[in-house]
């Protein structure tokens, strides 16, 4: 098909993208038709415009005053498990209740593949290293199992928590036949909906689209506010409304510790009648690399750290925190009618953030060039865009080392995120559960270990001790199971019981 | 010289150590001669009474009833640089103004070998691979220098910091050479004082002393609170009170961000009318390795973090804080006169600790065993065990990534407190007093650097920069150069100006 006959050409002529056809003729036409295909199906004027915003909007003289416009989280709209404490017992059961009536569902943002990882499929399916190997899906899912049966245990109802699945384009397949290969993990297949977000074309400064080849644009996914758009286009909200939920949990998969729908997050939510809730922990260092929740001229919002000075990032309130320490870590709560409205009315309202990237391309001998430095850019929203348009906002701190260590990038000396971090600390999470329900752990000399190991050889590490999310969601229901017993790690505790790995023996 | 005609024998056997004569015959005349000496230099009585007690003290009943002991610091002895702001330039002068009169000594525990480290040579000798590639030893001397003139300049009138330095017998010699061979990096060698450290014998479990050889005995420094029995036994008590000496700031070579005779710390603690004082840093998280300054029986220590259950680590105070969270760092101020009342008075009532270890020794047959588990143990005082007899105790909170970062294991992967993590807590310090000071730094496309760099690939790479500690002791004095300017890492500012070091040109 002519692309000059067809009116593509025409098209893309009126948008200042005609350069995409300059290797026209040296395609086949099995090639010509791909890529026909691919330009047919995008709006370049729409994407234009996008372009256009993104980079007013990203222009470094309104980044300079932000300063001066950013206020800290007030207290009265702070939940924290560390300062609220009497509260938490009735904030679980509140979140429980909603749980256990069916109104909770969990959203995940699993669009990632695994890059920084170094593998080539999605960073869901990775394992750590953990003695079950399990992989963050599956130890995800068997939460939500499990939370379901303590909903159901406290409240002799039948329940169900839905888990809707954004994925990418490029990670749809892959992770569809991984929960299929492993019987979706004990779910009903029928509680879990994939769906899929958008990929945009990358652009050059000029507001050029890229080409990756002679014959294909380079595209890239949307960034995970791309889930608003999604949730529209797919029909997601309409499954939520016919399921009858109310509130909804969305979270980032590489957060190991992640308490999904988590039942105290929820229920404070709920009990403060919010809209959103952004769970937090607190930023102890001015300078760690982690997105504040506060307000932005009035309104709600995730500055980001690259945007903060550093005079903002070290003020400090009265009582010697850090002014700015809502740390983000991806993980929302969102009304239902919230999410809805964004979904219906505020969507397109949402700007596209611009990240500058290295993006290879051919050049005009048709030479593929991968540049050294930042070449155009990559065009994003991120889900937590839409705080600002939150009639009632909350904000919920919780223990880093209870509920955030994610996965991001491979092992290797100096790395952070990495598997071995996100193992150790789940194990060290576990390790603690066991004391606190009563357990110990003895060395191989019969000895007590310490409840903080030594560091040995100047590594840090934990105690081998891996619990099920079967067995415990949260740390409850283990004392009859350690109460008093000694365990030589390696500890596994899952449904078939307690037991010691010998070693070698995993 | 025959051990039984000298009576060598005879004290060996009264205190049941005869065994370390067992290879008497296999040894050399010269062999028997060194070993003789050894022998004859030791009171094997009271270092039996020294295992006694040690043993006694370690026995782990005690240990179990830590907890309910325990209280936190009370906020009326806390002085706290993010929950004092408004003392703290008073606090500065206090202590600037007894700099300027002589009355300030510190005092450097620098016994460490480089063990852990992979190095032969003492800790303070060791170059991080700062681009100066100054050592420990030189970053501490040139802040002394600084401090010094920075007193002067204020209150124009000449004076000195002396500088007594405790190495143990196997560092002794390399470390005066080492300052001897640099000019004492500017200092006058009147003003820098070496003394030793005790050693003791390595004991098995029955208290018998262990032999690492046939004939030699297996000796280890008597820990960091061997520095009272020294100060004592070399005069340096004296030392200090014919100098007029009144306020000593005693710290540990590891710590790469050290305030050497800290102004602010000290003015603190003299306008407390403090004779003891810990400065601390926020622990924050529950099973850190820290230590932490707490009461226990109604009197300050430093519980160590394998004495404490999870329970006690993860107690909270109201305000979310942990209530045990004055994480030690080994920097301490003592009032002359406290610190000469341990010396004559409480030294002798200190306990020796008990470290278990593995330690080489010759078996009945005379063949080296290099055992698998800990099979003796080391006695050691700590530095901190004098705290119990101060009267007016006072604790000071500074922010980690300002002042503490402790050099102690080679780089590897997971390893923790590296060369590399010294070298970066540096230059992510002196950054951020560039961007303080009103400078920028400009990335090699000539954009602005936020002031929280992105991670690349993951790792954290903080802008290289380094400032001379003979230009700012703590920041101060920097505007003028580098305010309203850009600058290209690596930067680095000493005596000859602000230079930007061309990348392999370092």
């Amino acid at each position: 098909m002519d692309p000059n006959t067809s009116g593509l050409a025409m098209r893309l002529a009126e948008a200042g993208q005609s350069h995409l056809l300059q290797f026209w003729e040296e395609l086949s036409p099995e090639e010509q038709g791909h890529f026909t295909r691919d330009l047919q199906k995008m709006d370049f004027q729409e994407i234009n415009g996008f372009f256009e915003k993104a980079m007013e909007a990203s222009s470094s003289s309104k980044q300079e005053k932000m300063d001066a416009r950013m206020e800290p989280v007030p207290r009265e709209v702070l939940g924290s498990v560390t300062r609220d404490r009497e509260s938490l017992k009735d904030w679980e059961e509140a979140g429980l209740r909603c749980i256990s009536q069916s109104k909770v569902a969990v959203l995940l943002l699993a669009g990632g593949q695994g890059t920084r990882l170094g593998v080539s499929y999605p960073k869901g399916m990775y394992d750590v290293g953990l003695p079950s190997h399990k992989t963050l899906f599956q130890i995800q899912a068997e939460r939500i199992l499990k939370l379901q049966q303590l909903a159901e245990q406290k409240h002799k109802i039948k329940c169900c928590v839905p888990w809707y699945i954004m994925t990418s384009g490029r990670t749809m397949a892959s992770t569809k036949d991984y929960f299929s290969r492993n019987n979706n993990f004990g779910l009903d297949k029928n509680n879990i909906i994939f769906f899929q977000q958008g990929m945009l074309p990358a652009m050059d400064y000029k507001g050029k689209v890229i080409l990756e080849s002679k014959g294909k644009l380079s595209m890239a996914p949307d960034g995970n506010g791309g889930l608003y758009r999604a949730l529209g286009n797919q029909g997601i909200t309409d499954d939520m409304q016919r399921r009858g939920i109310e509130f909804i949990h969305v979270y980032c998969v590489d957060n190991i510790l992640v308490k999904v729908a988590d039942p105290s997050f929820i229920g404070f939510c709920v009990k403060k009648g919010a809209d959103c809730g952004a769970k937090v922990v607190e930023k102890t260092n001015p300078t760690e690399a982690v997105g504040v929740v506060c307000k932005v001229d009035g309104l709600y919002q995730v500055v980001e750290y690259s945007e903060i000075t550093l005079a903002t990032a070290e003020k400090r309130s009265a009582d010697g925190r850090l002014a700015f320490n809502s740390g983000n870590v991806a993980n929302h709560f969102f009304s239902f009618s919230f999410l809805r409205d964004i979904v219906q009315k505020y969507e397109p309202e949402l700007q596209h953030h611009v990240a500058q990237k290295k993006i290879p391309y051919v050049d005009t001998k048709g030479q593929l060039v991968k540049p050294d430095k930042p070449n155009g850019i990559k065009m994003e929203k991120f889900v937590f865009d839409i705080f600002q348009f939150a009639k009632t906002f909350v904000v919920y701190e919780v223990l880093r080392e209870d509920e955030f260590n994610p996965l991001k990038n491979a092992d290797s000396q100096d790395a952070k995120d990495t598997p071995t971090t996100a193992r150790h600390a789940l194990m060290s999470l576990h390790h603690r559960w066991v004391l606190n329900a009563g357990g110990h752990f003895i060395d191989e000399n019969g000895r007590h270990v310490p409840a903080i190991p030594s560091l040995k050889d100047g590594t840090d590490l934990p105690i081998k001790c891996e619990i099920s999310p079967l067995v415990s969601y949260g740390g409850e229901g283990l004392e009859e199971l350690v109460r008093g017993r000694e365990f030589h790690p390696t500890l596994m505790i899952d449904e078939s019981g307690v037991h010691e790995l010998v070693k070698n023996g995993v």
